[in-house]
């Protein structure tokens, strides 16, 4: 490390520093909104295979993983407004996901946090900016809150919230409780923040990207629901196994955006896979994404071959543990 | 989620429409060839290690990865043509692997397959274009070959499965059985398919790169002999343990395109590095590529120290357990 | 694999040859310097958490990891002269590696080692060019060094040692002992290389990126102290655990770059994620940068939130195993 003092060119500092001030006072002028969402944490049943059987290949059926289909998870539930009284409805495909957070650069996030469960809970997200107080972790004021607690997160959507110059037009971040996060994260309380490039929303309110039709978000992961028993570890993607994920249904030619997120253990090490279609990656030609845990891919895809086309993770334990599941193609 | 209909800019879709519909036109008529293959399954003894030793550390010997190192192995073999009488011969260096398709972008491939073994397959590709039938999985007619079968694949080269903007000239993909994947992957039945960009290759009929001069695979996967038995994981380069894999053999300022794959389970999460020389990784200067399950990364090098250098994993049991070898600048 | 005869356009050669020529010419012109280095192997005492605590959530200690913190380490130490007599001081933040050693393309750099252990020993390098003597490993003069004994090392650092072109001004390579590599790796003896682009160095003979205020360096790995007893698998961040590294620390706006490494074994692969702050890879925005054995990833940061931030894995059992610290910003 060397420090600041011997550097020639410290007379470009004062520059830099009025061009931070401006840029500052330029985002707070194209400030175009502030997104605010009302998230409460709950206690609900979770079935990982709703049909009872496996989808993919229903002749092999459930093996150990289906013993149990249904535990207690933990999820964070979307409303519409403070009385949290009426869900906003989600599409099948999303499963296990909270409520997907969307703003554009320059945006104000605010989460509207009720934590209507038994254990003291939090929301932390990746990529936006915030203060201690705001971080969802680690001991600031909205780092725990306890059971029937509420508490309103403001994450400022900054230059270095959104795309980077390689990036596609959105990306995603993760948010998940933080308390104690390995525990938390396991429990089911988990979603995604997506983030659009200021000059790439759809309009001045709507925070979509307007080079894409259509989103999907994709979180692989494995659920440890009995102390490591393997007939506990469900392999899922977005919280089904075995093709009870439902609903990743496009058009040929439609401009798609896949979210990949990956998050758990040492065993989470994932390879997605989509069967009759490529995607681009930042420029790379590929049809299998690496995802490690903590990871968020966004990767684009315009459908090609119509077809009932296999999703799924490419290392063989978890394929063949129902990590796998449909997206069509009509 | 959010529809098509929300869409302030729908007037440019017909024009998208049409465009799409000249661009599929201009592929066909820029289609330079149909590339054929006659390719058979077939079962055979491997040989980890012919030389019977460690060629990397003779005094270290193989450890309890040479108790045995004779195993049945299922292979796909490349022929002449369709009396499947003249094998295709392959370059040492090639080891386990089937024989390497090679297409332009705008090709045909066309793939006759003969299942000269006990047990149903198929060739399942990963880039290429298709409709359920040509898939080697899943249910199409393709998916599930009785032994003595045949079938004739065909897949479309679209652009899709050429390199993207920021990729070399020429990308790596797989091909391997997919009637119960995990197994068939590991009884060795597993391929490369190399695609060109169609203003990149050497000449009008050959799907070779111009500005590559010579092009190696390596698959690093830890074959599973033994039902999880330290003995029976070979960890291998291209079915070769500690050193028994010859011929990555190059001289100096050639331009030289490692394409690296990877296949396997939980443990296949390799770190590809080469001794003496570093590589281009789209743009990136390394020495170090990671490859988990049926990642796939082209990558270039021009060799510029002679000498006889080492090739290995670096994750340290893998480069232990015998999952290294040499590659040579002359 | 295809040879150079069978090419149409092997007229161009000469030209190539030329070029190059020209091209080796121009490096010895703009040779700057040479960089020169005296590092002795030293086995010494190394406590994993000297403050004897958890630091980052003290009541929850430091478990069955603080049941030993003291082991015997092998480490690589930097002196000032070929007299070994004056270590040269290190920041708290670098922990177990062994000295930082710069050079800019163009340069040569000259390690003289003395190995004052009682192993045969080496310092083999990533990315810089050698000779098999200068390899440190696999055979040649410098691949073994007896105790007591001292070994000169020449690396040239041309254009495939330096930043590929889409890479930041400055990249970071890893050296470590290669005699028993992944014996040695676990006894501590690990350091790195930063290369910085012929016109990106601070002066024309300081090594330093200039457009970078603050470089860091993060060695991810578990060490294994007790023949994998869990008590002996020691999750460190540069060889501290649960908060015992200190000295990330920064201000406000500072450009900062972080070089992140692993190494180590099937259960080295990390996710490194900074609370509060996003970096930028590549042109990719993100905040968790995944690392695999021998991954080396140099990524960039202007820190633009007051804090004291957590800066841990994200596989949940490190996290909780202890690889965690904090990096600062004022």
């Amino acid at each position: 490390m060397y420090t600041k003092n011997s550097y020639p060119f410290l007379w470009s500092y004062p520059i830099l520093f009025v061009f931070l001030l401006l840029l500052v006072a330029s985002f707070s002028v194209q400030a175009r909104d502030t997104q605010e969402y009302w998230i409460a944490a709950e206690k609900t049943d979770w079935n990982y295979a709703p049909s009872g059987g496996n989808l993919i290949n229903p002749e092999n059926g459930l093996g150990v993983y289906g013993n149990t289909l249904v535990y207690t998870k933990y999820r964070y539930i979307g409303y519409t407004d403070n009385s949290y009284s009426q869900p906003i409805p989600q599409p099948e495909w999303m499963g296990i996901l909270g409520p997907t957070i969307r703003a554009v650069v320059g945006d104000i996030i605010k989460v509207h946090f009720l934590n209507n469960t038994d254990l003291p809970l939090s929301i932390h997200p990746h990529g936006v900016m915030y203060n201690k107080d705001n971080e969802g972790a680690d001991g600031g004021a909205g780092g725990s809150i306890p059971p029937g607690g509420r508490y309103t997160y403001t994450w400022v959507v900054d230059q270095d919230a959104g795309p980077g110059p390689d990036d596609p037009s959105s990306i995603v971040w993760l948010y998940h409780s933080h308390v104690m996060a390995e525990h938390e994260i396991n429990l089911g309380l988990i979603g995604t923040i997506i983030i659009t490039a200021a000059n790439k929303a759809r309009s001045s309110r709507g925070p979509v990207p307007r080079d894409v039709d259509q989103e999907f978000i994709a979180l692989y992961m494995i659920f440890n629901e009995e102390n490591d028993e393997e007939s506990g570890m469900k392999h899922t993607i977005n919280g089904r196994i075995f093709g009870n994920l439902t609903g990743f249904e496009t058009t040929l030619r439609q401009r798609v955006r896949w979210h990949l997120i990956a998050l758990g253990n040492e065993v989470d090490n994932h390879t997605a896979h989509w069967h009759g279609q490529t995607v681009l990656d930042r420029g790379h030609r590929t049809d299998v994404i690496e995802i490690m845990p903590a990871n968020m891919r966004s990767v684009d895809m315009i459908p090609r071959s119509p077809g009932n086309w296999l999703f799924h993770c490419h290392v063989n334990d978890h394929m063949m543990a129902g990590m796998s599941t449909r997206w069509i193609v009509k």
